[in-house]
């Protein structure tokens, strides 16, 4: 059978010149780049070379982007040493964020590390600007805001500028997950106000187990890991050469390639969604209607005896998808993002989430399967 | 030119058959671990069965396997961790132990987060097992006695048996970075009791940015990372499937193959020794004349105008081999090993450690530059 992956926002396939960097070096490249010979400089300057792509495209300083294993990672530093080497005292952020930042903040109030304030959010995932600014406004604590950029599960775009503007006004640190939106969203630190912004390769066509945190130059934190002072200092281990090339690739490509894969992304998002508004019956959209990313259709299916085995019954017929994040260790829990924008536990969401490797005959497929599995108009 | 590698302690080429699982994986599979749908399990299968290959290799059971950057990250885990979740107030270790251990020991001691003691090393690099158990018999604290199997340096290898009965006796956890050990000496947790065990692939033909912790089951902690759960939930992150499959091939060939790559080692080893021994002048071998890795020889030159820029000339002569070890940025700083065991500061100590890929007339290419740049008898 032929499969139809339609779960981009959970992973996304490697891009032919991924492989062929990843190849090359696995063939060719084995030196530590800390070792001061011929080997090590042949490793050091992938490690660089990886660097400087993914600085130009952020228009970052090369001194302030940090390989790590992901944004988990990445998101990890940037919370829990913000509090332990910044001083900062309260982290504000949403109900529905990544597990790898609710997580991280349960166990900063749990250990009474910081306080933390989620942001109320609204049907649509968008949070109130407006209570950000007052809450801002009135607290005297040194204050991080984490936010992410696009939500993984309903797509949901927050404004970056906008809340890089607030943070600066009110002098507080800002922290952005954009796992979801390198290769969406063009992001420029040299124009907007970042404090620390993490990504993960295997969500823009590079290697799982890769990824990078900006750090601004002035508000340099110390490491999580301790040893052999790799990367400046910030994040020991030896260098992980395959995953790193593999991950400047597929941002180069990313970058270069932004506005056509979006557009890619939105025609076949339009199309789906103009078919299922025409055959099933009793849908909705999940997420934003104004700003949202143009891969992701969360769809919220009607109660029924048939939507119940709704993604196990895709995945016979062959489509992939996922019914929320797949970062729960593979089991198909209840949404936390659906529970906080009051979505009716008694109806079944699936994540459609697209590329531009995906075709609009495998969204006429898609529809064929689900006039099978749901009720149609 | 064809260069020479003698710097494998530092880290060592991916082997044939890493390469092809490697490559295998990257161009066949993409899913993430964590989604139910074919993909995600295809991928889940490629980390459970590397995990069962490592479990096998240790006579661990695979609840006690989880999958890392590296053995820095495994390193870091095991100590803070213990501190943190299992109520361990003090850590008893080594002054000689990587930078990973180190650094970490040092973040401790200046966050008070424990005491930190260190037992005395002799000349050859060997603890004193005595002075271990006086110590452990008169303390009331919770402890955890960390210490590394062979040193990465001069390879003097601590007897983890003897020390493992010890820690049992004086019911302490026990935890062995075992980065230089895979593959190059037999570890059965099932017979010897350890509670956290580290290593990293890349120092066994492997891949860097993979490694592993082994974590007894009695002696479970919780994660150094928030996050999606993944590895049970003690590290979470999307999991690196070419790295970790790669380590499992890496894992497995290096357990399959570990006598007859000893030997070669030895034999290499014992036949460079002679011919520096015979043919050099006044030079001096560092470490242990009982209890030693067989890929390591590091050698102590006689100060002379020759020797000061020792490890550039054999670079430049196409011998790759270290002044220490090479976690160190890139820069070739003083040995801290080197200090503790007594070596003369005006004397230089270049760390050459082969592998089976080595062969004996690349030691007598070695020979024939080392007798142009260091004084011959």
């Amino acid at each position: 059978m032929k499969r139809i992956y339609f779960d981009n926002a959970s992973t996304t396939p490697l891009i032919e010149e991924v492989k062929a960097q990843m190849i090359s070096i696995i063939s060719d490249n084995f030196g530590n780049p800390s070792s001061i010979h011929h080997f090590g400089r042949q490793a050091k300057i992938i490690v660089e070379d990886s660097r400087s792509i993914i600085a130009k495209g952020l228009c970052a300083s090369t001194g302030e982007i940090f390989f790590t294993s992901g944004a988990t990672e990445s998101n990890n530093m940037a919370l829990l040493c913000s509090i332990r080497d910044l001083g900062i005292q309260k982290i504000i952020s949403s109900p529905i964020e990544h597990h790898c930042i609710l997580h991280t903040l349960e166990y900063i109030q749990k250990n009474n590390l910081a306080e933390v304030h989620f942001l109320k959010v609204d049907h649509q995932g968008h949070i109130d600007y407006n209570e950000l600014e007052n809450y801002l406004s009135k607290s005297d604590k040194k204050i991080m805001v984490s936010l992410m950029h696009a939500n993984n599960e309903i797509g949901t775009i927050h404004d970056i500028e906008k809340l890089s503007h607030l943070c600066k006004d009110y002098k507080v640190l800002f922290h952005t997950d954009t796992a979801q939106t390198i290769g969406k969203k063009a992001i420029d630190v040299s124009e907007i106000n970042i404090s620390f912004l993490s990504g993960s390769a295997h969500k823009f066509f590079g290697p799982k187990g890769s990824g990078f945190v900006y750090i601004n130059l002035n508000n340099m934190i110390k490491p999580l890991f301790h040893g052999g002072d790799q990367e400046r200092g910030i994040r020991s281990g030896t260098e992980n050469i395959y995953g790193i090339s593999g991950m400047a690739a597929a941002f180069k490509s990313a970058v270069e390639n932004m506005n056509a894969r979006n557009e890619i992304n939105l025609k076949l998002r339009n199309y789906c969604l103009q078919r299922m508004q025409d055959e099933l019956s009793d849908i909705a959209i999940n997420g934003s209607t104004t700003d949202y990313l143009s891969n992701i259709l969360s769809v919220s299916f009607p109660p029924s005896d048939k939507v119940d085995m709704l993604m196990m019954n895709l995945d016979i017929n062959g489509i992939c998808a996922s019914s929320g994040s797949a970062c729960s260790s593979g089991v198909e829990n209840d949404s936390h993002v659906l529970n906080f924008i009051g979505h009716p536990p008694e109806r079944k969401t699936i994540r459609f989430s697209f590329s531009h490797l995906n075709s609009k005959l495998e969204i006429d497929q898609l529809i064929d399967v689900l006039k099978k599995l749901t009720p149609i108009k």
